[in-house]
């Protein structure tokens, strides 16, 4: 028998040169996104002052299965992929589980996660469009720094609004973005209306995403020949991130190993529906069988505690609304939520799939996922994400499950990107002063009472 | 013609099975290096309370050509290990020139750099003789980091002294440090005597390296099952570190490549020598020719001004001396240095290589380097380290050369780590702020005034 090695790289010849669209092969396809103003189904038209135009044929398309690569793109991926299909032959031996576990890894990249991915691709088709720039909003600021590495390479400006709380309290993310060029505006600011507005309502706030992603859709619009792009929970972010699934699929299947359990954190959505797409097309297709678990935080349920239902997915409901597992779009976790995955909504994609019985979900408390990523980082010798590392905790789990029964269940999870801006979490942690919280049912039901009335 | 690919990766079967000791091949070997209390050749003896014995012999050793791996330290380096050989194909265009560029990355591990290749091989050492632990100086917190992933990785206890204010004012090593399980004290502390009357000498101190190494060592001595472990500088680390040349020779190989210069940043000269030592073997052997370039900071340019003399290797004066180009230990880069390689001296190793004629040296301005590290992270994609930055600084330089004279010369140089942790560095910076300086003449004579007198 082959002996599998510690990481599987592919070749580049082996690289996928076209994305999957896993609503091809979806019988019940995702609703279709409405109109913010007028709550019918969207037009390219009406999309058009918002998004890029290629971008939005992608989004709206829900029955072409694979869409080429363009070779630009494929060309900047060979710049951080393929990535590592990992054998934690350490981690199964500090578990001593029968259980064989399997991670892709998609932090080997400057953005330290997946997000370049769809970045890059976001970045040229507005390039190809003849635009000056794109507008987007960042918290923390992954999906931020992906996208100004992305236009820093095609030349494209990129405007980042901040959330202003991050900008001062975590500057080193925003000296990333700058050192490639971007311009980072802590959020609410004066250069917009709405930023304006909103300061002369709450003088001192500190900001919040919605806010931010408000800022960002007024100076996409309102600039000459900017769009707006959004890192995560769209369908075509879903579409560029399959990359990572069907690496996974070609590496799995160059040494013929199976698996039986996909695992992926998930806050938009995007890794996770990125990661197990190919492998859920075989499903959809009745080729093969396979159980997904989508894991997300207890202080987030919205797989877990939330109702599949048309929502904003922005609080400033600027954006289309979408047909999803929400939270309501006011939600906000816990102050002491540090573990990421702070979205209040689902991938309409993967909504869909949860909603056909397709998919699984967990939710995990944050101190069971420092734990665990704790508990990689020592042996597997990568510090991981805090969002990463809900796939880990619950990797970890049923792998210790199988050391139970006594199978030897083949698991492959997301390793979606690393922690060294997330040592803050770290240090709570370390000092024990790391807590857990669990939103109560009267929370979610008042916040879930705010949702828009559309059948 | 075979097409290169952008990144070329070893095969784990093809990784170094033995490190390469230059030393053997070297007409003209090392001076011997003296004991600080009685200034004669260091014995084994003298050595044991310090440093583990396995270490000590590697140290000493300078005939052996080849040693083994150990075959755990083997199976850590597939961890994340091979590294990748890139070649720099945006970075080429960007130049417009007609040289080939290559950088070899160990960038990818959570240390961030290279440090990990010695840290896991002296950890190992030391679990082997049965030591509760080791303990170790640090600056900024690479060394630091990499040394607590080996100890987590073997379970040996690792106390890191770290300069004051890196402690204070760089916390996030700190604490990927002590999610490794280490025991991170800020030096100079209350735990030793060395640290101790020091703090009642200068109250108000925030530390310097020196003070750091003096502690550690203090440390080492007087806990029963401790040894000090250090990771630079000394010939043992130049031999762990000779799986970098191993592996960059064998990918060229791979592809019928011949540089005809290799360049590295040089500090202590742990990464410089790693990476030339298998080439720097056949130029001493006479059977190939290549241009060796060590890249140090205009700011402490101890090759290119210092003098080649006997110095001790810390400000403390508690290790050994070494023959080496030094500008004495007593020498500190002005404070506007913010580009790391502060060591006031040089393996003993290059430093006789580069007094045989075999090796050249350059020193660059650190806002010159800067603008090359922002450069390489635009087009090539990874954020790289200051230090790393130093050998991007004299390859863009020699590919603007070769850009001039319509030479395609062959460039591979070292990229020793991520600058992840230096974002404050970058900050000045992208501020305008950054500024430059080089040591007067005057300043340089001052130090070197106090070498210690020795023939």
């Amino acid at each position: 028998m082959t002996k599998i090695p510690y990481k599987i790289y592919l070749e580049e010849k082996e690289m996928p040169k076209q994305w999957y669209n896993v609503r091809a092969d979806m019988k019940n396809k995702p609703a279709p996104i409405l109109n913010p103003a007028t709550l019918k189904p969207v037009t390219k038209e009406d999309l058009k002052p918002v998004f890029c135009d290629e971008l939005i044929d992608q989004e709206l398309d829900d029955t072409t299965p694979y869409i080429d690569i363009p070779e630009e793109i494929h060309t900047f991926y060979k710049m951080y992929r393929p990535s590592p299909l990992v054998r934690a032959y350490f981690l199964e031996k500090a578990l001593d589980t029968p259980a064989k576990i399997y991670y892709k890894f998609e932090g080997n990249n400057t953005s330290g996660s997946h997000k370049l991915n769809s970045a890059i691709a976001q970045a040229y088709y507005a390039k190809q469009q003849g635009l000056k720039g794109v507008t987007t909003e960042t918290g923390a600021g992954q999906w931020g720094t992906a996208l100004s590495m992305a236009c820093s390479f095609f030349g494209l400006d990129c405007k980042v609004y901040m959330v202003k709380v991050s900008y001062e309290q975590k500057p080193f993310r925003r000296e990333v973005m700058r050192t490639y060029g971007a311009d980072v505006t802590p959020s609410p600011s004066d250069t917009t209306q709405v930023g304006i507005k909103i300061l002369e309502e709450f003088p001192g706030t500190t900001g919040s995403l919605g806010c931010a992603i408000s800022e960002a859709v007024e100076a996409a619009v309102t600039n000459e020949g900017y769009r707006y792009v959004l890192g995560s929970v769209l369908s075509q972010v879903l579409l560029h991130q399959s990359v990572i699934g069907l690496e996974t699929k070609t590496a799995l299947d160059k040494y013929g190993i199976v698996p039986d359990i996909i695992i992926g954190c998930a806050g938009g959505g995007s890794n996770l529906g990125g990661l197990i797409s190919p492998f859920m097309g075989e499903k959809l297709r009745g080729e093969r069988d396979y159980r997904f678990i989508a894991v997300e935080p207890a202080s987030c349920p919205s797989l877990t505690r939330g109702k599949y239902a048309y929502d904003y997915c922005d609080t400033g409901k600027v954006c289309p609304l979408q047909k999803m597992y929400t939270l309501g779009s006011g939600f906000m976790p816990s102050a002491n939520h540090a573990g990421g995955l702070r979205y209040h909504g689902m991938s309409s994609i993967l909504s869909q799939l949860y909603a056909d019985g397709l998919m699984e979900a967990v939710s995990v408390e944050q101190t069971a996922v420092f734990e665990a990523a704790q508990k990689f980082a020592r042996v597997e010798g990568i510090l991981p994400a805090p969002e990463s590392s809900h796939a880990i905790r619950a990797a970890i789990d049923e792998a210790l499950k199988c050391k139970e029964t006594g199978e030897a269940k083949t698991i492959v999870f997301g390793l979606t990107g690393t922690g060294y801006f997330d040592m803050t979490a770290y240090q709570k942690f370390n000092d024990h002063e790391m807590t857990d919280y669990i939103p109560s049912d009267a929370d979610i039901e008042k916040s879930l009472s705010k949702l828009p009335k559309i059948d």
